[in-house]
């Protein structure tokens, strides 16, 4: 059944709203976070960690998907759900962020990008009708139209013209969209460029779509006043009854800053690559496990719920993550996750009372000793 | 606890042996296999993945966990039981297996041996008081003789005066074994010589150990034949009211003549190292998930009662494996795990029937088509 979207409330002193996704017999509360399942897989993990996590939806990457297994494997599995076993939702990306990290500026045409695989060097050819086909047979619950992706670095002129295209694109790929219980997202961009922002997000709007994603926003090259203004400048022209989609934010501040600009859900990598690397997210910020000092500390990450605290030391993460041991990674992905859904849970809360700033305050005041700078 | 073992039965057929091992409030029976967590974690799994592949004893590694996080420490933590949260029986091996491939031949003197360190190069020491001294500490519930594991290809004089040592070590480790809850084992050695294997096991018997095992059957150089040899002629001169067990064995056929001629446990690290490199165990023989033949094959591995099995097809694991998904690596684990442990219960049955060797028949006839020859 397709994902269906309500909002419940907005708080009083900012932008931020709840709302409740329902999904077959499922419900889920927004705002949310999503983490990623890139080849059909939230890496190191089985879809009944995944939900002991809190999680609810997951994302794939439907590049990776494309080129592995490829499509009309996935759909003759019964599509991705069958396919990776998991009852919850699936968001696929359009694959354009992956594709445009792979093109030269040269082969991005109307018609589609040219580009060589990650993995054989072969050449391919994505295009937004392409994109959307994929998506379709993936079955995932929220398809993604497929958008250019410009550099930070790109000058006003670029986005300009790159926004008109992503929106030509846009439209082509809601025509070529055949999936009924897929919901399909349009995709703002325009940088920290109000006008740019206004442009994109109104434009389309127009085309209707089930829910909108804000683009360029996890570019590394941004500052982080970018990203917030970004946020802001794009959900002022969004309408209120969808979902708003910020697409590879996982930084608890960025969470909690985009939920405030009136975010519903973001996705990011960070908290199973963060494991990989021996890292820990907590209430008084982020660990490196592979620090000497854990050594010999017994105790757990932190006072926290999750299956890897309630069971495991420090001292044997920090020795698992040592021996290069999958079991670490695993330890610390359940950590992760669970620790942003929860951070989730915490700021829904505080949209229930109207204290999202306190809460924002008391964060920084926790996470960074109070010493955090947006720019 | 102390484990306490109890000879059931012994088959009409042939040397097998039903036995029931008491651990706290636990039962478990053999002839069993036992998976290896060589850094006190077996690659990929939980302990409760551990137990639902019906495991009962599991492995550890004196000379991993030595190196990496040093006895001390897990000693701190409350032993290895504690350190990695499992609540099974665990063995230790003595680490003369991985010191011996480490050190040169010269190093081997009658206080000890000399080698250098795999992870750093260090210069480090290892001698009978030692091994034991760490196993004592890792608190194992069995801790294994500090022995000389000689190649293959040494001379019967270089076997006998190794054995001779061996038994001089033994007598010094069983000195030093300080730990009432750990049961020590006596370590049989003499290649494939009836004369050599009876005056180890006669001289080690002497000893009075709490169980024997059979060193120097796993090596690539022997025949099957000589394995099975070793087998015998160890087993023969072996107490039937003392546990015995077959270091390092663990392909399918190995686990049912090993029962035949007497043994009671197995370990080996071959079900989580084929797991890695993507393949599965099967009554009709092993198959390599990367196979292209299996890319749209939707049927599990096969039929099997494991987690795998049940919610997962091998396009699926197929996919996980290619993209070097660890998740893959975590399934393929948990199917041969539960694929031996499946086994060993068939055997048991087998025991308990006094059908072992046509159940054996049968085996050889499904796994290798009827083609397996020992020599």
């Amino acid at each position: 059944m397709k994902l269906q979207f309500t909002l419940q409330k907005e708080e009083k002193q900012t932008d931020a709203r709840l709302g409740l996704l329902k999904y077959n017999d499922k419900t889920y509360e927004t705002p949310m976070f999503m983490p990623v399942g890139t080849n059909a897989t939230v890496k190191t993990l089985s879809p009944e960690e995944i939900k002991d996590t809190n999680s609810g939806i997951i994302l794939a990457n439907t590049y990776h998907l494309w080129l592995r297994p490829g499509e009309d494997i996935v759909a003759k599995a019964g599509g991705l759900h069958k396919f990776m076993n998991y009852d919850g939702p699936i968001l696929t990306d359009s694959g354009g962020f992956q594709v445009f990290s792979l093109a030269n500026p040269k082969d991005i045409t109307e018609e589609g990008v040219k580009f060589k695989s990650h993995i054989n060097g072969d050449s391919l050819f994505l295009t937004p009708e392409k994109s959307i086909a994929i998506q379709n047979k993936l079955d995932s619950d929220i398809a993604m139209s497929f958008d250019e992706c410009p550099p930070a670095s790109a000058s006003y002129e670029y986005l300009k013209n790159s926004i008109e295209r992503t929106i030509r694109w846009a439209k082509r790929g809601k025509m070529a969209h055949k999936n009924p219980n897929q919901m399909l997202f349009g995709i703002i961009q325009g940088g920290a460029h109000e006008d740019l922002r206004e442009f994109s997000a109104k434009e389309t709007v127009k085309l209707d779509f089930d829910g909108y994603s804000i683009g360029g926003v996890a570019n590394d090259h941004e500052s982080k006043e970018d990203m917030y203004k970004a946020f802001s400048y794009s959900t002022k022209y969004l309408p209120k009854d969808k979902l708003r989609y910020a697409m590879g934010i996982g930084e608890p501040i960025d969470l909690i800053e985009g939920v405030i600009r009136g975010i519903d859900i973001f996705d990011c990598v960070s908290p199973t690559r963060l494991a990989r690397h021996g890292h820990a997210l907590t209430k008084y910020g982020k660990i490196n496990l592979k620090n000497s000092k854990y050594k010999e500390d017994f105790t757990p990450i932190s006072d926290c719920n999750c299956y890897a605290c309630q069971n495991y030391t420090k001292a044997y993460i920090r020795h698992l993550i040592t021996c290069n041991e999958t079991f670490g990674a695993r330890l610390l992905s359940v950590h992760n996750i669970y620790y942003l859904n929860q951070l989730m849970q915490e700021i829904r809360d505080a949209i229930k009372n109207d204290n999202l700033l306190e809460f924002r305050d008391k964060f920084i005041n926790d996470y960074y000793g109070g010493k955090y700078e947006t720019n």
